[in-house]
C-alpha cells in the first residue's frame, strides 16, 4: 500500500462495474444497457452542440435540462437536480442527506454500490435482509434510521415494490430521507415521483442510461422537494461546479422531448423480457418476476458460475455476483430479438451437453 | 436549514463559479475561457461518436484517452488519471491523497476551490501567505505537512513559480504529496510533469478547459507515479465508475493529437496577453506578471468593485474576488483582439469619466 494514501483510501473496497469488452461480436447482456439506440432527436441535438461554443463552460445549473425533466415529470425545476450519471447523484445524496449518526438502512441484496458509498464517506449502515422470495417488506425497516435506500425495481433481483408500500415506508420514517433509486422504473415499476409533493423526506433518483439508451452520455437526476435538492446542489458546488458537459445537456433535453421514441423502446424491451422469461423457464430456470430490463434467474440443476463461464466461451456475457444468497443466480440483460435468441441457443447447447 | 441535511452539508461553504450569462453579445472575460475555438479534429471525432453506440457505457478506464495523454506527455498510461474536469480530479486527490492528520498547506491567495474541498471532506488545512508581490516562496512551507497544493501558474494572480523551485519544494517534503495544479501552464509556465519520474510524491493536474478550448466538455487529468494514480482510481471507483462520457473521451483524444492547433492557439493567447498588459499599464493599472491566459490588475486610483460594475454596465464581464489582499484587483481573461479592444475601449471611457 502506497505511503501517501489517505486513511480513507486505505479502507476502501471500490465498486466493480460490469465488463466493457473491446472484443467485437459479443452478445453483451451484462450491464443492463438498452438494446435499442437513443432517440434520433437526441443525436441531432448533440450534433448541433458540437462547435465553437465548446470553448465556454456549460451552464453550472443545467437549467434547460432541469426544466425539461421537470416538465416531463410534472414538478417544478427547483425540485430537480442533475448529475454525471445517477451514480454521481447517489454519491452526493449519500454524503449530503444520508450521512447521520443513526445507521443508513438498505436491503442485503441490492445495488452493490450502496455499501461502497458508505465506505467512501464513513457512513454507518445496516443491511436489512430481503424476504425469502427476494421481496422487500417495509415493516422490516421499523425503528429509527439515519436514512433508507431502496432500489425500485431492485437490482439485481428485478423485483418491484408497489407504490402504496413505498409510500407506507416514506410515511413511517419522517425522521429520515428515504431515497428510491428508480434506475429501472420505466420498464414496469411505479415511480414514486407523484409522492414527492406530499413527502419532504422523499428523494427519487433516475437515470438516462437505461430506458433512454444513453449510458454512454452519463446523465442522471434526482427529484425531491427543494430543501433536499438544495443539499445536493451544495455538495455539487463543493465538488465540481459543472458536472454535465454541453453535449450531454443538449442530448438529454432532446431525449426527454422525444416521448414517442421512449415509449416505443421501453415497450419493446418489456415485450422481449416476457418472451425471454418464458424461454428461460422452459430451459429449467427459476425466473424472478422482473419489472426491469433484466432477468434474475437460477437454473434448477446447473451451477451458475459454470453457466456464466460457458456462456462467455460462446461470446455471451451475463453477470453474476459472488455474494451470499445470490451466488447461484445470473443477471441477464434483456437484449433485442437476435441477442435473446443467441443467448437461448447458447444456453440450450450448454444444457444439452451437461445432460449427456 | 432543512432538517434532513447531513452535518457535512450544514457546514459547507460552496464554491461560486464565475457567471455563465445567457445574454448574448457580452464580452465574457470572467471565467478564463479560451477565445479561440477547439480543434476541428476534436469536433470531427465527437461527431463520429454520436450514434447508436451511446446506448453502451463508456470505457470506465478511459483507456484511449489515458494513452493519448501519456503519449503527449512522455509518460506511461498507468501514470495518467482522467476525470470530469480538473475540479473532479482535484476533489478525488483531496480525499484520497491530501486528507491526513497533519494540515494540508496552500497559499492564502489561490484557487478558491481548495478550502471548499477541505470543508467537504473535513481536511485540516493551513494557508501560507504569498509574499508581498504575490509570489510563492517555497521556504515558507518548511515543517511537516499533510500535503501541499500549489496552482502554478497561480490563480488568480497569474504568477508562475520556476520549475527548479517546484522541485525544491517537492524534494523538501518527501513526507507528503505535493499537488501542482497546472490548469494554466500551457500559456507560459513550466510543467512539473518531467519531475514525476523521480518524485513519488508529486501529482500534476491539468485540464483541457483552457489551452485546448474545451471548457464545455469537462475533461481534466492527473499525472503521477502509479501508486498515487491508484489512489485516485480507487476513489473514482467508489464514486462514479464512468466519469467521462463517450463524446468527451473521443473529443479529448483528438484534441491531444492536433498539436498544431494547440500550439497556434496558445501562442495567439500569449501574444494577446502581452499586448493587453501593455495597454492596461498605459491606462494606469498595475499588472502582475502573468504566465496564464488572464491578467491580475489593480488600478492606481479607481476602486475595483466600481470598475467591475461599470464594465458590467458596458457588457464586459471580468471577475473580482472580495477577499483580503485582493479585493482591489480585477482578474481579466485574455480575449481575442476584438474582445481585448472592447475591454480597453470600455475602460478608457470609464476612466475618462472618472477623471472629469
Amino acid at each position: 500500500m502506497n505511503p501517501y494514501w489517505s486513511p480513507v483510501v486505505r479502507a476502501l473496497t471500490p465498486y466493480v462495474p460490469g465488463e466493457q469488452p473491446v472484443i467485437a461480436d459479443l452478445v453483451k447482456l451484462n450491464t443492463n444497457e438498452n438494446p435499442y439506440p437513443p432517440s434520433p432527436l437526441a443525436i441531432a441535438a448533440m450534433q448541433r452542440e458540437l462547435g465553437d461554443g465548446l470553448r465556454l463552460y456549460p451552464d453550472p445549473q443545467s437549467t434547460r435540462l432541469r426544466h425539461a425533466i421537470a416538465a416531463a415529470n410534472g414538478v417544478e425545476p427547483e425540485c430537480v437536480f442533475v448529475g454525471n450519471g445517477s451514480d454521481e447523484v447517489l454519491a452526493h445524496a449519500f454524503l449530503g442527506l444520508l450521512k447521520h449518526e443513526a445507521p443508513l438502512c438498505f436491503p442485503d441484496v441490492t445495488y452493490s454500490f450502496y455499501p461502497v458509498y458508505c465506505g467512501l464517506y464513513g457512513i454507518a449502515h445496516r443491511t436489512v435482509p430481503l424476504r425469502e422470495d427476494f421481496s422487500v417488506c417495509v415493516d422490516d425497516y421499523a425503528g429509527p434510521c439515519g436514512g433508507i435506500v431502496l432500489a425500485n425495481p431492485n437490482a439485481p433481483t428485478g423485483r418491484a415494490l408497489p407504490l402504496a408500500e413505498v409510500e407506507r415506508l416514506v410515511a413511517a420514517h419522517p425522521e429520515c430521507v428515504v431515497l428510491i433509486d428508480e434506475a429501472y422504473v420505466d420498464f414496469g415499476g411505479e415511480s414514486a415521483v407523484p409522492l414527492v409533493a406530499r413527502h419532504p423526506n422523499l428523494l427519487v433518483v433516475q437515470t438516462l442510461s437505461k430506458s433512454r439508451s444513453l449510458a454512454g452520455l452519463r446523465v442522471g437526476f434526482a427529484i425531491g422537494q427543494p430543501g433536499l435538492i438544495e443539499a445536493l446542489v451544495r455538495v455539487k458546488d463543493s465538488f465540481n461546479s459543472y458536472p454535465l458537459d454541453k453535449v450531454a445537456i443538449a442530448g438529454a433535453v432532446a431525449a426527454f422531448e422525444d416521448v414517442e421514441h421512449f415509449e416505443r423502446t421501453r415497450s419493446d424491451v418489456i415485450a422481449s423480457r416476457e418472451a425471454l422469461a418464458a424461454e428461460l423457464a422452459s430451459l429449467g430456470f427459476q425466473v424472478l418476476p422482473s419489472a426491469a430490463n433484466f432477468l434474475f434467474v437460477r437454473h434448477e440443476t446447473e451451477d451458475a458460475a459454470r453457466l456464466q463461464a460457458e456462456l462467455r466461451a460462446r461470446r455471451v456475457l451475463v453477470r453474476r455476483f459472488d455474494k451470499p444468497r445470490i451466488e447461484q443466480f445470473l443477471r441477464i440483460t434483456v437484449g433485442d430479438a437476435a441477442q435473446c435468441a443467441a443467448l437461448v441457443a447458447a444456453l440450450r447447447a450448454i444444457l444439452v451437453r451437461a445432460a449427456c
